[in-house]
């Protein structure tokens, strides 16, 4: 690497699922002042549970908007993958250096992953080899605390700036416990713990008499082994999970081939 | 088990997520018959592309249709991981011994998994310890020939009740290649190919001058291997890649506890 780009200011692009007007992703933008340039491509509306979600029988609005002073900033009608792929080729005209995602308004740890927004954007950065990093908080407020998220926040960003090279397709998942930044203990890698939601529909009657069903849930965690997400938010630390891609279920794949090919 | 149990007749859950008329999921149904007691919760609508999004700004709707003489179909206004959730809650009031997810018009293998709705619906079923299978064929045409799915999925299916305790979330992401039966040389496990879209927005201004983007891109395989989907359904196999929701990447943990923690 030449001296001359090793100086270079990183490109840090921003996205989410809450919409580019949430707390959570002005934080995480006030965050990243002075550890490059910055710009945030976000949804227009909230898109959170739209997992891997992608837009392709009708055509996507990126309009320019105002964001906070000297950050480029756009919204987006698509999903957050959505974003990153409009950034990346209509935007930025390239990858940036770092891709990040939130802070989520709520908890993307164990099987939250699948379904998040957030994470999805982060995950479809990692397929292009754009280094990336998914940011949660466990609290769904409007008017939550992002002091802890924000100092995280830029550590782990510094982190992986200086880290890239740790694989070629990083991503981290992590997740910020509701707590005072002075009670966390401080970052534990883990891995995604065997959680879930027990699902129940509440089923109602409209005006007309025809039947709609809200989801609902109760979140339950089956996993009780001390390496999880799960576990080290409950013990007040943040939560920092390697995600992949490549979702070949290996130890079956060797089973398989004796029995199925 | 007792003998009751396994004379009792499996109860199959059929999904797609190219909606409840698609041509697809009608060959599917017609490839069970006799296997089990078959029900089908499809989406009222395409939903390609939606990967694991779930609907949970909205109610849900759901309406018993015309389908298979036999078969109880249903239509829902949600996702196809929408209409698992739904189907498991609300229709069977409890797990159905096997759900499948298709036959998908259109591949997907390699990376295809992570936005494919078809395999999110298997996906979420294995979350639920369902075993699942989601079938696709590499033909987009609504006139495709699913005469080699029919075949393939029905012996995959047949394998599947047979083997179901090979693992407690077993997920098959299956792909039929768009060839003739008999030029088939048979099923091969394989691993997901590192193989993916290089996107390309199309820029176009609408009547009243404003610019809008449509999603395109040309296909890339970069996984040279010959353990992989891609190779197998060029070979003329249908490839079989056993499928997992934990997305950990274990050995970037390892990594990064050193250097993190």
């Amino acid at each position: 690497m030449s001296k001359a780009k090793k100086i270079k200011e990183p490109i840090i692009l921003i996205t989410n699922d809450d919409g580019v007007t949430a707390p959570g992703i002005k934080a995480l933008t006030e965050a990243m002042i002075g550890l490059g340039k910055v710009y945030v491509v976000a949804p227009d509306k909230p898109q959170s549970g739209m997992g891997h979600a992608i837009t392709i029988g009708h055509p996507l609005r990126l309009s320019k908007v105002h964001g906070i002073e000297g950050v480029e900033t756009y919204s987006c009608s698509g999903t957050p993958v959505d974003c990153v792929k409009l950034a990346v080729d209509v935007v930025l005209h390239g990858k940036p250096d770092i891709c990040i995602s939130g802070v989520n308004h709520g908890a993307n740890h164990s099987i939250n992953v699948i379904y998040s927004g957030t994470m999805s954007a982060a995950l479809e950065a990692s397929i292009e080899s754009i280094p990336s990093v998914g940011f949660s908080l466990l609290d769904y407020s409007i008017e939550a605390d992002f002091t802890a998220a924000k100092i995280y926040a830029r550590k782990i960003v510094e982190f992986v700036l200086k880290n890239k090279n740790l694989d070629k397709h990083l991503c981290l998942n992590v997740n910020i416990p509701a707590v005072d930044a002075k009670i966390i203990k401080g970052i534990k890698v883990c891995k995604q713990a065997y959680a879930k939601y027990e699902e129940k529909f509440d089923a109602r009657k409209d005006p007309h008499g025809r039947r709609y069903f809200w989801l609902t849930g109760e979140f339950k965690n089956f996993d009780k082994s001390k390496d999880t997400d799960v576990w080290a938010l409950k013990n007040n630390y943040v939560s920092v999970v390697p995600v992949q891609f490549d979702l070949t279920h290996y130890e079956l794949k060797t089973k398989l081939e004796k029995k199925l090919s």
